[in-house]
C-alpha cells in the first residue's frame, strides 16, 4: 500500500502574536485528516524547503502543538528569502518541487503576507505544469493588514490592541510629566500602510485622551503641518501624544528617513540612523520649542503575546484550520480570506482568494477611516478596528512569573537530495 | 470646633505602573483616620503646593479612589521641579509653608525617589524650625529601583516583569527570523542603576533563549568587549538578542551616549541624535557585519499597567497605607522601607528610614548579581527579582476591548495666597 501524502506548512516573513495559531489549526486539521499522512515543518520558510531543511511536527507532543495558540513569533521558522519569477527563480521553483517530491508532499499550506503568496501561486503553476499533484494553500498573516480580499489580517488584531493600549499608557505618562515632557511620540510598525497608526485612535475615548495626533504613510507628511498640528494640540491641553507610523512619506512619496532637504540630515544629522520619531523629535524640539520623547516598539509590537487579542487568536486558528478543509474541498491555488458578516454582532466568516490576486493587491487605509486633517481617524476605522481587539488570549505563567512559549523539539527528516542554497 | 488637620499626598519624578496605587493607600487610609479631615492632591508634586495648585481628594468618588490600583502614570499629576539645599531654594520651601499654612495641612506625604526624599527632609526640618506642626513622610517609588534602605521599590516589580516579558518575546522573533535579521538590541531603562537591565535575565531559562547578552551601567562598556561576546554568541546560537540600560558608561565613567572617541560621533555620525541602542547597532553592524534591529520601550515600559505585578501593586499599596499609620503612630521624617523576610516562601513587610538617609543613599546592582564576564546576570540576582514579578494585576476592560484607566475630576481649592512661579 502506498504511503498517505504528506502535507507541509511553512511561516514567512515577520512573525506576529499569532501566526502560531494559524499553524496550529494548519497541524492539527491535518492531523485529524485521514487523507493526510505525516504534516512536515519547514524550517525558515521557504529557505527551509530549498535546503530540505525540514522536521516532523507529527512527531511532537499534542500539548506542544496545542500550545503554539499561546506562542508568539514564528515557532516552525520564518525568513525573508524572496524568489523572483517563475523565470528568473526557476531553479529554486524547480527545487522545491524536488524537495516535495522526495518527502511524498503533496499538500503546502503557506502561512504569510502578498510575496508569500506569490511564491505558492507560482510553486502552484509549475506543479501544474510538470504534472505533480500538489495543493497550494495560502493562509493570510501580516500585523501590517493590507493583503486585499481580505476584511483583515490575522496578526493585526492583536497589534492593535497593543499599540493601542501602549498608546493609553505612554499617554497617561506624559499626561503626569507635560510640565517638562511635554510631547512623547510612539513609532509604530507599517512600512507602506497605517493600519497600526490608524488602530492606536481607538485609545482616544475623549479629547484629552492620547494620541492626539497620528501619522499614517497614507496621508502626504510636510513638517510644516507637523508643526502646526503640535502647536494646536499644545495650546488646548498643554502637551501632545504623536503616533507615527514608520513609514511617512513625503509628497514625492519619498520616505522622510532620507530626506535629505530642510529637515533631513544637512540639517538635523545622520538621518540615516534614526527612525521617523528621531526626525520627528528633532524637529519639534527646534521648531517647536519642547521637550520630546520617544517610544519605538519595534518588533516588540508584533509579538505581544501577553496582551493578544483573543478574537485575533481564534480567527488566527480558523484561518489554518480551513485552508486544510478547503484543501480536502478540492480548493487549490487559493488563500483563505476573512468576511466580516452584516449585522449589529461582529462574527467573521472564511472564504477564498485567488493566491495570484492576493499577491498582487494591497490595501491602505481608505480615506473614509481618516479625518479631514488627515492627522487622525474617524470613527467609522473605529468601527472597524474595535471588534478586532476584543478578549484577551490565555497564556501560561510559568513558576518564574514569566509567560511560558512552547518551542519544537524539531525531529530533523533525512536529507534525501543533494545539497543546494 | 477647629478643623482637623488635613493631609496632602503628591507625587512626583517619573511614573511608575503602581505610583497610583501606593497613592490610593495612602487616600484610602486617611480616609479612613478620625484625625485627619480632608486629603488634597497638589496637582503636578511640589509645583502643585508651590502654585497652589491644589484639588480636593476626598471630593472625588470611592470608586475612582478604588480604581487608582489599575492606573498607570502619575494621576494625581507629577513634575521634575527640583528643590535645592534650603539655603539655595528658601523662597520655595517657604512658600510650600505658607500653602500648607493657608490650606491647614499638617500631614505631608510625598511618593518618589531620593530628590523627593530629600525635599520632604527640608521640608520637615523648615517646619521645625518655625514652630509648624507637620508629619512629613516618604513613600518609596522608583522603575529604577536604587533606593537605598529598601529591599526594593514599588514600581521595579512591574516594570521588571514588562521587560523580561518583552524580552522573551522579541527574543522568540528574533528567533524565527535570524537568517537575515540576526541581532536585536532592546533598550531598557535605569540612567545610572541596571536593576531594569538585570530583571530581563529572568527570561532566559536555558541557554537559546534570549537574553543572551546584558548590559548594565554597573560594569564598564568598551565596544571591543560588546564586539566578542557578539561573535561568540553567534558562533554557538546563529543568532543574538542583547539588553541594553539606557545609561552604559565607559571607564572613565562617561556615558557612551556622549562618546566622542573612535565609536562615537565621528566615526558613527551624530550620536547624539540617538541613544544606546543606535550606537550599538551601528558598531555590531560595522564590525560584525550583521544586521541589527532594536526596541526602545521608553515610556511604554514604566506605564505596561496592562501587564503589571500583582505582588508589586499590592506592595505599592502597602507602602502608600503605612505610611499613614506610621504618621498616626507618631513617625515624622521617615520614608516607609519594604523588608524581605527570611525564609522559603517571599514575605515583605514595612519598616522605616530616615528621609536624609534616602536623600543620600543609591543602590546599585551588587557584584554578586551580575557574571564573572560583566554580561548577564548570576543565580543571585533570579532569586532576588523573580518574587517581585508574581502574579497579574487586574485592570478593567472597557467594551472597546481596551484598558479603563481612570481620570480624576479634580475639583480645585479656592487659592488664597499672591500668585507664585
Amino acid at each position: 500500500m502506498e504511503a498517505k501524502p504528506n502535507a507541509i506548512v511553512a511561516q514567512s516573513g515577520g512573525p506576529t502574536a499569532v501566526i502560531n495559531s494559524s499553524a496550529c489549526g494548519v497541524i492539527q486539521e491535518v492531523i485529524s485528516s485521514d487523507r493526510i499522512g505525516r504534516v512536515l515543518g519547514a524550517t525558515n520558510g521557504i529557505l527551509g524547503v530549498l535546503k530540505e531543511d525540514l522536521f516532523d511536527i507529527s512527531a511532537e507532543s499534542p500539548e506542544t502543538i496545542e500550545a503554539l495558540k499561546q506562542a508568539p513569533a514564528a515557532a516552525i521558522g520564518s525568513c525573508r528569502y524572496k524568489l523572483k519569477s517563475l523565470e528568473a527563480s526557476r531553479a529554486d521553483y524547480e527545487r522545491i518541487l524536488d524537495v516535495f517530491r522526495a518527502h511524498n508532499i503533496h499538500y503546502f499550506f503557506y502561512i504569510g503576507g502578498n510575496d508569500s503568496m506569490d511564491t505558492a501561486d507560482k510553486v502552484a503553476k509549475l506543479a501544474a505544469e510538470r504534472g505533480y499533484e500538489l495543493v497550494c494553500m495560502g493562509v493570510p498573516k501580516t500585523i501590517d493588514n493590507d493583503l486585499a480580499y481580505t476584511d483583515h489580517c490575522p496578526g493585526y488584531g492583536s497589534v492593535a490592541k497593543y499599540v493601542a493600549t501602549c498608546a493609553m499608557e505612554a499617554g497617561k505618562d506624559t499626561e503626569a510629566l507635560y510640565t517638562t515632557d511635554t510631547c512623547s511620540i510612539l513609532e509604530v510598525m507599517g512600512r507602506n500602510a497605517g493600519w497600526i497608526a490608524a488602530a492606536t485612535g481607538l485609545a482616544q475615548r475623549c479629547n484629552e485622551d492620547a494620541p492626539h495626533l497620528i501619522y499614517m504613510p497614507e496621508v502626504e507628511f510636510t513638517f510644516d503641518k507637523l508643526v502646526s498640528d503640535v502647536k494646536e494640540v499644545l495650546k488646548e491641553l498643554g502637551r501632545v501624544f504623536i503616533v507615527a507610523g514608520e513609514g511617512l512619506k513625503d509628497k514625492n512619496g519619498n520616505y522622510i528617513t532620507a530626506d535629505t532637504g530642510a529637515f533631513g540630515k544637512d540639517s538635523f544629522g545622520h538621518a540615516q540612523l534614526g527612525g521617523v520619531a528621531e526626525i520627528l523629535k528633532a524637529v519639534i524640539e527646534k521648531e517647536v520649542g519642547i521637550k520630546v520623547r520617544f517610544n519605538k516598539l519595534g518588533t516588540n509590537q508584533r509579538s505581544a503575546m501577553h496582551f493578544a487579542s483573543l478574537t485575533d487568536v481564534n480567527e488566527a486558528y480558523m484561518c489554518g484550520q480551513m485552508a486544510v478543509r478547503y484543501a480536502m474541498a478540492d480548493e487549490n491555488g487559493k488563500m483563505v480570506t476573512l468576511i466580516r458578516q452584516d449585522g449589529p454582532e461582529y462574527k467573521c466568516t472564511t472564504g477564498l482568494a485567488e493566491l495570484i490576486d492576493v499577491a498582487n493587491g494591497e490595501k491602505n487605509v481608505p480615506a473614509e477611516y481618516i479625518n479631514e486633517k488627515g492627522n487622525h481617524i474617524t470613527d467609522a476605522m473605529r468601527d472597524y478596528v474595535r471588534p478586532l481587539v476584543q478578549g484577551q488570549a490565555p497564556i501560561t505563567i510559568g513558576e518564574d512569573g514569566l509567560p511560558v512559549f512552547v518551542r519544537f523539539q524539531r525531529k530533523p527528516l533525512e536529507k534525501k537530495l543533494p545539497e543546494y542554497l
